[in-house]
Formats: structure tokens, sequence, C-alpha cells
């Protein structure tokens, strides 16, 4: 059937210029490979469904892609209330090769997908359910309305498959409490841009909003407020079974020794006291590596993190640690010269990381730590992942080689620090980076798994969250996933971003526009 | 009764930076006098009420106190459900000397008023119902709630009125729709901060929302939608109504000669057709002010205009007119050289805006034109008000200074374009502002009659308009409102600032955040 139906088609390599004249939207991010006809099928919604193929592993009962078929209807159709069905229904046919339905989406998990619309229906075979997901997210942008509010999808082909595997998005929960809702309406948007990652940076210096069971005080006493600005047990199930159903993975931070003032909050003893001259001043610095009793607390800390958690990685932070308070404490000092670090803290930070990244080691999951442990150049697996984030353009180069000389995989953040604002387009600047533009072998740019949007909370709370990161994260979005030289072009970008804003906006994203225009259905939020 | 109250006091100066240590909160903006004492009351919405004195020329039937009572008893009381009150309510006893219950607020309204809380009740005393507005919301940041949910309202006495009579807002609705919903959202932030001009930029190049009963060709073919993106008449009287109850004038602004575009969709033969060589080039300029049809458009135009507008005041626009297009058109230059201007162009702009404010002196309206009007010295009635919206800080204090040595009032906006974003706290360069930090005698300061808060629609919508708006135009609202002298520190204006923030998210006004920290409501929206 598939067969037939390619034979009468007009393919074509799309031209991305002309794209807009056969589809009013397009699909983003960019698919590896597109190509459609002018051929249209008139969708309604009272003859449409979703199916599973009868060879497909997956079959009713898959609550993965069950739910999924739930939420793609209205999504494709915005304006539809639900009523009964007619007969001869336009099907979407999913086949899955394998079907992990009650699983999780992992490092490995295969995101590809075929999606034919043809013969009027559509076919889409995928080996995994996740790559399913991604599939239904493409069909539902093929959808689109004319004037008079007939729905059509275009006898389409497409051949898709992720560029990298690693395609996050970081919250930062600590410096402001970010409401439930506001979470899971963020993993709605990413899982429309085809991101897989939530980096959850849960906890840092200002609050610890994550109500532990192992240490309650950890949130009773260093969360803005212990009952109204934590996320319980049931908060962080909430969060892990919504991105879960939508492919996306959860990656807990635990950022430390710095960043940890919260911390000391509830856990006293965890953090170093600083000193003035001979006394204690009062203040506290990052952990302290001098006790035992730090590393037994945090083992304590991470085997419930990694298990309430269960992605196979878990984000140990390790940035920024100041080494002006240890310094300044006897005890620490005493340390130093036991273990002949000499005055070179950045041993004694070494010495820190390595016991956190054995720590996870023993607990089975692997590390992810900020750039900072490579830097000071800490004895660490070499499975760890590395996490740049900071420097020029030419630093970041650099760096990119130097991490993957030295064998280590690594994610690369720092371009897409999107809580930085300029005025105007900025969404050009996150569009054009080139993630594998640095000097290495082929072998060093296989180590490069992918990259992340951070949106940093310093400014950033639930009112200002959604239109700070949308469209501007779509940017990065279509970048991680699509090849390059087809989306090279900020011109050839823009009006199919301008298209899948609005598209954004109709699902409830507050999306901010690019640029002066209009969408055919406005915000109608508060 | 106040009297005795007062003795009992211990009145002090406010000393501004204990001030957080009595209030929760304190109103913003700062009132020109302020005191207050320990003592407080408990506030039970079961027994609070709105009263009239009964020496007050407005009474009940007074439709905007009325209203303005209804508005502010939950915000006042913000998590109460209404109920039955009881005894002995604490009452707020509000007297009016002018009752203009029915009118519109205008240039000249007083909006002074007193405000004592003291032996069990507050006295609201103002000249007028829009004084009595300004003293109603000062009331509502009185009051606070402590941990367990109780109001309180402490022992006050305050006498207030604005420093600056024009305190405005501008929105752009012509580079993007602005649903009603967020022009109405904003005027209610608007009257929360002491605004009270909404100057609705209503149409300009890219579109022409409004709908005109005389020419309804401009909105069927200028706007970017005929019927989902054009406001009626209707919705325009909503929104002067709805500005109205909070005591703020809506100033219209129809813009010519030049961010016309969108007009000349709907009204062939208005714009100059653009030369290239000897043939059109098929591209229209500015408004055409050789033909006498022009003047008999606008006359009619602004007839309409003027008539569903109640201000006493129009603004005409008048920026950045752009010569290339005229000087390429032969009838203009015919009409050039009839006129004997030679080949300034800047004298066939000043004729054309002379007609323009003649136009506007002929409908009983005052004209309020961009600073370009006076900079290329247009001959213009001396009561115009000249607007300033462009320049360096030099030579905005150099145009400060010319304008009002003319002897024209003058509006300030330049320092206040807050469409432009940067990354951090940029609220303290709009706090910073000194409107009368400029050479000139005390008669040539008094012609500034106020400065405005602009927010041009290029990269916003409904989406990102409140997140931005506020609470960065709250330090342009007591810029504009309160005593420089009182208000002149950013690290005394930060807590209370953080405060009212808090205070706007509680009633719904998606405020983003000044820092890190939190509120104990956040916000709840999508």
């Amino acid at each position: 059937l598939a067969r037939r139906c390619y034979k009468q088609w007009l393919w074509f390599m799309v031209l991305f210029m002309s794209f807009s004249v056969i589809y009013v939207d397009a699909v983003w991010p960019m698919p590896q490979m597109i190509s459609s006809s002018m051929a249209r099928y008139t969708l309604n919604p009272r003859e449409f469904i979703f199916q599973y193929s009868s060879g497909s592993s997956a079959q009713p009962g898959c609550s993965l892609l069950d739910s999924a078929f739930e939420r793609y209807f209205p999504l494709i159709f915005t304006d539809y209330r639900h009523d009964e069905w007619f007969r001869f229904p336009f099907t979407v046919v999913v086949h899955v090769e394998r079907a992990e339905c009650e699983g999780y989406p992992d490092a490995d998990s295969s995101e590809s997908y075929k999606l034919s619309v043809c013969s009027g229906q559509a076919a889409l075979r995928a080996e995994t359910v996740w790559g399913a997901l991604r599939g239904l997210e493409s069909f539902s942008q093929l959808v689109y309305q004319d004037d008079f509010g007939e729905y059509f999808v275009n006898e389409t082909k497409i051949e898709d498959f992720p560029r990298f595997q690693f395609r996050g998005i970081l919250l930062d929960t600590s410096r402001h409490y970010l409401p439930l809702h506001a979470i899971l309406k963020t993993l709605d948007a990413m899982s429309y841009n085809k991101f897989n990652v939530f980096h959850w940076h849960i906890v840092d210096d200002p609050s610890f909003p994550y109500q532990s069971s192992t240490f309650p005080d950890l949130s009773s006493k260093g969360a803005f407020h212990p009952s109204t600005h934590v996320y319980t047990q049931i908060d962080v199930k909430r969060v892990i079974a919504h991105a879960r159903l939508r492919g996306i993975r959860v990656l807990a931070e635990f950022d430390s020794p710095g960043h940890t003032q919260s911390w000391g909050k509830g856990q006293p003893g965890l953090l170093t006291p600083c000193y003035k001259g001979t006394v204690p001043s009062g203040t506290f610095g990052p952990v302290n590596p001098a006790n035992s009793s730090s590393y037994q607390f945090m083992t304590r800390l991470f085997k419930e993190v990694t298990s309430v958690f269960p992605d196979s990685y878990v984000h140990l932070g390790g940035d920024e640690v100041d080494f002006t308070c240890w310094k300044s404490n006897p005890d620490v000092r005493g340390f130093m010269l036991k273990m002949g670090f000499g005055t070179d803290y950045t041993k004694l930070e070494s010495y820190y990381m390595e016991n956190m990244v054995n720590i996870t080691k023993g607990l089975n999951k692997t590390a992810i730590v900020w750039q900072d442990v490579f830097d000071y150049h800490e004895k660490i697996p070499v499975d760890t992942v590395l996490h740049i984030w900071k420097g020029s353009p030419g630093q970041i180069q650099q760096e990119l080689s130097s991490i993957t000389l030295a064998g280590y995989r690594v994610i690369l953040a720092a371009p897409w620090y999107i809580n930085h604002i300029d005025y105007g387009q900025d969404w050009e600047k996150y569009y054009t980076i080139q993630p594998l533009n640095f000097t290495g072998t082929e072998q060093q740019k296989k180590l490069v798994i992918g990259g992340e949007v951070c949106m940093w909370g310093e400014y950033v709370d639930a009112t200002n969250l959604s239109p700070r990161l949308w469209p501007r994260a779509s940017a990065a979005g279509e970048r991680l996933w699509s090849d390059e030289r087809m989306t090279s072009s900020v011109i050839d970008a823009f009006p199919r971003l301008v298209d899948f804003r609005c598209r954004l906006l109709r699902r409830g994203i507050q999306a901010e526009p690019l640029f002066v225009g209009h969408c055919r259905h406005e915000y109608q939020g508060i």
C-alpha cells in the first residue's frame, strides 16, 4: 500500500524556501528527511482514530501510547469537543518493534521513527515507544486548518532521528520556587520541541525545596517555606511520570560541595565553618571535605535520590567552589597537611569530587559534573560526563577539544544560557551554534552527546519562565535534533519558527513573539 | 475623634530604612507624607465596610466610588469569600468634596487625598472622586496578613498628592494586537501603581485595528484580521469605561503623516505614491500632504476619534517622517514649489502638522505631538504638548531646556522605553531618572507635566506584556508620583518594591521577580 503511494507521488527533496508554500506550518525541529506532495487529505475529527498495527509489539493497554493517543487528539483538533466517531475514519496506524510501555526513557533509547501519510491514512513505525512519541508529535504538526476551520494533512513521508542523544532543558527551582504546574507545562512544551532531558537543578544556595524522606530537615529548614515552597515525594513522582509519558528523562542535580548554603540550615555540621583569624566567623562555606561524616551524609542522601529518580544518570554539580572558607578553617588546613595536598586546594576539591563520583558508582549510577571537575584534573571514571557551562566561544571550542581528547563524553550548555536576555531577535544566536565546530577527530566529535538550554533562576520564576524560554529554546531544540546542513539559515528558519510559535500558543504555551506580526489565535491567558 | 487619636500617637517622620520593621509592605508609590504607629487593628472581612461620610458630596449611588468599594474589598481580603457582615464593623469613611461620579478624569483633576487610620476606623478625605480612588488604593496597601492569615492595618496618617499630573503608560496595539483582556489587566495594574494616563498607540504601519464607523475599510483592510484582530466601538467603550472607574484617562494616538502604511490599505489615495524615476514604484510613503483630500479625510477621522475618546487631549504623533518618498513624487515637488518651500521638506512636514493641530483645535481638543514637531520649528499653538522620546541623557536635558524655554509643556518618555530589556536589575535605571534635572527656571520646570512608560510592540504581545511591564514600570510609577528627595535610594526602594511586586502577584498581575527570593503566594497562572 505504501509502495503504491510512493509511486504516485512527485518526490522531491524539499527546498526549504518553497516549503511554506505547501504547508502553512512545517515540522519543528526539522526532520532528518521529509518530503511531501501537494495532495492532501481532509481530516474530520469525528472520523479520525489512532490504532496499533496488527504486528506492533505495543498493543492496546500500552499505557504510554494509549495516553499519547488521548493527548494528541486535542492537540491536533484544537477546536473540537469530543463526539462519537463515524465510519471510515482516517487512521494513524502505529507500529512499535519493542514495547517498553511501562519503562523509562534512558540515554540509549532510540527515538527514530518513520512516518508516511498516504492513501488516506498515516503509518507510523518506530523501534521503540519513544520513537513513536516523536512521530506522533511530527504528525500532529503536519495537520493544519484552513480559513474555514477544516483540518488537512498533506501526503508526506518522514524518516527521522535525533542528531544528539541528549537534548536538555535546565530549570532552577532554588533561586525561585517554581510551582508544579510551571514544571509540567514546561515538560509539555519540551515534548512539542522534541527535547528529551529535564535537568532539574532542584537545590542550590538560596533554598532547598526537595522534601527528603531521609533528611526532612533539609527542606523544613532550608526551603523558602516548609510547606508551600517544597516538592514532596508525590510532586517529584508526578513530574517523573509526566515526563515519562512524553519520553523525557528527569536528571536530578544535587550540586556540591559549593552552592550548598541552604543545605546547612537543616544539616548542621555539613558545611565548613569559616574563620576570621582564630575564631569562627559565624558564616559557612562549601561542604566540609575533611569530615568523614560529610561523605556518610552524602551516601545516604544519594541513596535516596538515586532510588527516587529512575534515570541511570545523576548530576553532581561541582562548579564554582570558593576556597576562601576552606583556607580559613584550621581543621581543613590540618586535613590538607595530613593528605599531603600542600596548599593546593584544587586537590582537596578533586578529593571531594572523586569521593562523590565513587558514591554514585556504588549506587549504579553514572555521574554528570560541571566542567570545573575536569579543569581541576581530578581523577574521575572515564564514563563520567562533563558539562560545559562557561567561556568565550574560543574557550568553549578549546574545552570541547580537551575534554573529548581525554576521552570523556561532554554536554554543551554554555552557548544556551537562555536566562540571559537581549533586546531583539536573539534566537538567531542560539540557532547558529555549531556544537561540533572544534578541533578533533571523528571519534572525539562522537563524544559530544548533546546540549542543554539553561534557565537559571536569578530573575526567573513562574511569571516569566514561559515567555523567556519559548520560542527561544526552540532554536536550540532544532539545532540539537536536526541535520545542521539542512538548518543552517536563520532566514529560512524564521517563517517556520514564527508558525511553530503560533502553534505553541494554540497549545497554551505562553511563547513570546519573534517580531511584528500576529497569530490567528492570540494568547488568551491572563 | 481624629484629633484625639493624633495625640495618642507617637508621631515620627518615617525613617525609610526602619519602615519595613513596622509594615510587612509599605505603600507604593511612596506617599508624599506618611507616618504610622506600632498600634494596629485586626480587620475581619465579616466586620468591614466602606461608607460615605454624612457630609460627603458623593453618596450611595455614586457609580464610580460604589464600584471602587466593591473592587477594593476582594483586593484587601484576597482569601475571603463574601459572607454576611457582623456588628461593629471596621469602617472606611469616605468624604469627597466634589462628586463628579459620572465624569471622566482629565488633565486638571485633583488626585490628592488624606487618609487617617485611627480609633478603629479609617477616614479618607479627598477633593474629588479621583483622589478618593488613590486613597482607597493606599488604604488597600496598608492592610497586611500575618502568618495565620489574619488581616491587620496599623494606625497611619497619610497626606498625599502626585508630583506630576501626567503619569502615563503607552501600549502599542499595531505591531502586535493585544486582546482586550490584556489591556484591561494593564489598566488594573496601572491603578495599583497610581498611573493615570493610558496612552493608546492604537494604529501604526503594521496594522490598523481601530474599527472606525466613518471609515470601516481602515480596519477591514488594514488590520491583521478584519474580525478577530480589531477593536470595535464596543471594545473601545469598554476600555474607556474600565479606565474611568480607575481614574485613568485614555489618550488616543493616531500617528501621522509617517507610520501610516496600514492606513493606505483601506484609504486609497491617502498615502504618497513613491516614484522610481518618472514612474510610480508601487510603494507608498507618508500621508500625501499636497492633496487637500488628505486633510478632508483627517478632519472626518479626527471628528470621530475625538467624539469616541472623551479626553480633552489627543495625540497626533508626527514622529520619524522619512522624506525620501515625498522627494520622489512629482506632485509633491510641484506643491513644494507652489508653496515656496524650496527643497526644505521640514517645511512641508511643518505645514502638514500645523494643519493637523488646527483640525484638532477646531474640534476643541488639545494636541500632544512627539518632539520631532518641535525640532523642526513648526508654528504650533503654545498649548500643544511636546513628547520627548529620543536622545542620550545629555540630549534629553537639552531638549527639556529648549522646549520649556519656548514655553511649551512637555512629557518625558525617552528614559522609560521599557520594551528594551537587559539582563539583571534594570528597574534601578528607571527609578533613578531625575525628570527636572535640566537647566531652566522654576517656571520652565513647571512645564514638565509628567512622564510616560512606553511599551513598544516589536517584540511584545499578550504573552510577555505583563512580566516585561511589571514591576519595572512600578519604578517609574514611584518616580512620577512621589517626592524625589524621599525616594532617591534604590537600596531603600528594593525591599519595598519586592513586597509590592508580591502584592501585584497576589492580585493576579503577572509581575516578574526582581531577584532571588519568593512570595508567600507564587503566581498560579498558566
